[in-house]
């Protein structure tokens, strides 16, 4: 198992988490029901909305965090990087029915401050979230989450993120770079 | 203006598209509506189904390309390279109410096979869709598409595609990496 940082992050404002969301990465999304945490890995999202902040998912009805999620109305979507890619596969890969995930993989489970899931300290950012539509979560286990609080933590700006192509293939996330110059100032 | 090729594309299977689509690239929607084609750029999207294959799409109404997909009830996503940069974002900062975005940023636009909005010829790969939900439209611009027919250039295999963080600032896609011995079989 990788040697894990806990992480300190500060208020990060919420109509913002598209500068982490937007670009694709793989998110691990933990969770809180009637007195035990969970993790699940997501690759299946998209923002929605700035303000509200809203965020769609889809959590197939096959994760253990379904449930969870579904009857608590609330879950954290945490960023992890790079480092952390190991894990991010395993939780992938194993049930939160059969494990305690946060213990099994040396995660911590911080306190978050607007819902009862927890954070994991060791992520990049965390994004307390409550369920805002639930329309389309029987047809296509489609939550769209509104994000009420974001802790970020400063630094890097642009963390390595890690991208998901099917068949245990990754992408790392690779330079950045601006081109300011050629927006509308209305659309940056 | 960069100097764009043409690229040749092979059929590829639509329940896999999420290998392109899943690490969250910018792609480009063509449309096509009363004899005119469109194109617009588009960051907040995600796999939602493999079969059918399925993908949500935020076309914002204030794009033109919003009636013209919402009427036409087609569009097709194409995915642009790094070299391309610089159209994309001209793309997203000008209105096909006003030019005609083939023809001002030297895009070809070929015949698809099985709907009537365009492919952009230059792009790595191009799936033609159909409108499949429009249940979350009204309230969110929400699309649910059907990707029917796919074709994709055959190499490389992980295309350098570009990720936004908003604010002008993009992320180019980072080498590709495996862990498929992590990975249980049935969900490889």
């Amino acid at each position: 198992m990788t040697k894990k940082k806990l992480l300190t992050k500060a208020d990060f404002p919420v109509s913002q988490v598209r500068r982490f969301l937007e670009p694709g990465p793989v998110v691990l999304l933990s969770s809180r029901w009637r007195g035990k945490n969970n993790i699940m890995t997501l690759g299946w999202h998209t923002v929605i909305e700035f303000t509200p902040s809203l965020v769609g998912c889809v959590i197939a009805r096959t994760n253990h965090s379904f449930e969870m999620i579904r009857r608590s109305g609330e879950c954290v979507i945490n960023l992890p990087t790079r480092p952390l890619t190991d894990e991010v596969v395993r939780i992938g890969n194993s049930s939160g029915a059969e494990i305690d995930k946060f213990a099994a993989f040396g995660f911590t489970a911080v306190d978050a401050e607007r819902v009862e899931a927890p954070l994991i300290g060791e992520c990049h950012a965390s994004f307390e979230c409550r369920v805002h539509d639930r329309s389309l979560v029987g047809k296509y286990d489609f939550f769209i989450l509104e994000v009420v609080k974001a802790h970020a933590a400063e630094s890097p700006r642009h963390p390595k993120t890690i991208h998901y192509t099917g068949d245990g293939v990754f992408l790392e996330s690779g330079k950045a770079f601006s081109r300011r110059s050629l927006f509308r100032s209305a659309l940056l």
